[in-house]
């Protein structure tokens, strides 16, 4: 008799969207019924969750009580044993798996246990909020640039972002609310002009989701009096003041020219 | 008997991603078999319109022999003369609407002519590309902020995207394989490290897809001894090292560090 081969498992970074459950691949879909096994983290929506069968066992790894959620490290290494045990997991991700999903460092330590993995993306942030806004990352009169930057760096005195705002550009901050009013400060410090249009967007894609929209200079106090909660999207740019959102300082402030950029998109 | 109220038209902008048909969105796929009419550009492809029903209406808005495509104004006339005699029309659109998709210009002639109109974000190109080259476009090591330009401006020298590339950014570039050489000359002069790396994804997400990887200093001549064609991406950075890609100058030219940038992503 011949002896059994092992299975071959397989690891799948699978990108789950912005939270509206409509809004994923369809390979991503069809993952998640065929898995043996999904691991998922705290920015997968519920409503995403309820796609995989009751039968495709599930393991959160979550930000738990003390805001701790499971080291990078030892999620590495649960897909990695897990799939040498043979099985077929889907690691399930927000937004897009290499869009500040830490998906490349899985994917390295996938490599290096020689691991197969296969790379689904999935609708970031950005593009799911600036969807349902009504606002354009890009415009031929207002933008031929967008950026994507993460917000809740240690220092952001690091980081410089200027030349990623201001004329012809759209930076969209990711995770920015608690640091809002300071990544302000420093765009404006750093010669950004303070009566940038600001659309905040917040739960983007869920159906309670709010946009509010002000100018840079009001930031801080725009999330403040909101009491804007996560997640949330914060974009910085002329395209911002195109969002069907809700004025948080009278339209009048906002303005847009038709100026080209002869850049032919 | 009382009088059938007309019908309401509507408009959805939809994204029809990067090209592998199983990168819809569900929303995406469904509309494609619901709609009255879709119109689609030529850079959606073959694989994805094969999705839509033969009793689904299509016209295409492509560019034409003389590489004239139909002009913005007329496109948006013919969506707005469709919705309004109550169609359900879908504008298919390759990659997402509004990254470089001059989908804010078709929801401002909707909006100008009181057409309902909803947008259904795509996997755009840099995101497909990325997932299948095993390129993280953002790495905790490597970059902390991504950017997307379009290559094909008329005038690089109006463009300033040096403070977009270089330590701690990945510029990904659409629509640049014409201009590669002046836009690479054009980063290096204005400071930009003549050694980072660079992958060239040619035909991301189809089964033929070929990823390439040189240095920066390299990648005029690497299209032209390649013979690299349309559509084609271009990321600049220290990420484009990790890519699962053919080594156009040999793998010992790639080198990558594990700086942290002390963002927790």
């Amino acid at each position: 008799m011949e002896k059994t081969p092992p299975l071959a498992g397989k690891l799948w970074l699978v990108g789950a969207g912005p939270g509206d459950p409509d809004l994923l691949t369809l390979r991503a879909a069809r993952l998640l019924t065929r898995a043996d096994l999904v691991v998922h983290d705290g920015l997968v929506s519920d409503d995403v969750l309820a796609l995989i069968p009751p039968d495709v066992e599930r393991v959160s790894v979550a930000k738990q009580r003390s805001r701790h959620s499971m080291r990078q490290e030892k999620i590495n290494e649960l897909l990695v044993r897990e799939a040498r045990a043979g099985k077929q997991v889907v690691r399930l991700k927000g937004g897009d798996p290499f869009i500040f999903g830490r998906g490349g460092e899985e994917l390295d330590a996938a490599r290096e246990a020689g691991i197969d993995c296969e790379v689904v993306p999935g609708i970031t942030a950005a593009a799911g909020c600036a969807a349902q806004a009504g606002l354009p990352l890009t415009h031929r009169a207002d933008a031929s640039a967008v950026s994507f930057v993460a917000g809740q760096c240690k220092d952001l005195t690091d980081q410089n972002w200027s030349g990623l705002a201001g004329h012809g550009r759209t930076l969209v901050i990711y995770m920015g609310l608690a640091t809002a009013s300071a990544i302000a400060d420093k765009l404006i410090t750093d010669g950004v002009s303070p009566g940038l249009p600001v659309a905040v967007i917040e739960r983007g894609t869920a159906a309670d989701a709010r946009v509010l929209r002000t100018l840079l200079t009001d930031l801080g106090d725009l999330v403040e009096r909101e009491a804007v909660k996560s997640p949330a999207l914060i974009v910085v740019g002329k395209v911002a003041a195109r969002a069907d959102a809700l004025d948080c300082l009278g339209a009048a402030a906002f303005t847009t020219s038709t100026r080209d950029f002869s850049c032919s998109f």
